[in-house]
């Protein structure tokens, strides 16, 4: 079974890397970039018997090792078969 | 409007990352996972009049600054309001 797992800053703390993003992209020409949160992306592999398995078993990954609670969310995407 | 991309390391290429992190959560007592691709995520909020300028725009975006193309591929979603 295929997920997709993405890390985010906390909304509520500062994305210094977010920022100089969108800074670096209006300076680039795209005006239109009005705000860039920056965080990590984990496309995983994960052989489970079912998706509720899959799923207990990323969220346990996410709070202990992919991502820090304190200042970071996570959200979790469950596919299908890899492509 | 709101929009995800994601930049991954190209399939054919080596993601000694993603190769570190699977090993880490097997070591964590994840043996579960089979594969991990590590890659980037920018959560995007553009000003566009249509869905259509802002793929535009992002597709410019990722090709230029956002990603490598040359060893990375990216992926675009769309969505619409902000929380």
């Amino acid at each position: 079974m295929r997920a997709k797992v993405t890390v985010y800053p906390r909304r509520e703390i500062l994305d210094p890397q977010g920022k100089a993003i969108r800074n670096a992209l209006r300076r680039g020409g795209f005006v239109e970039v009005a705000e860039v949160r920056a965080g990590k992306s984990f496309e995983i592999e994960i052989d489970a018997t079912s998706e509720a398995a899959a799923r207990e078993c990323l969220e346990r990954m996410c709070e202990q090792l992919l991502s820090n609670p304190i200042v970071e969310d996570y959200e979790l995407e469950l596919g299908s078969a890899p492509e």
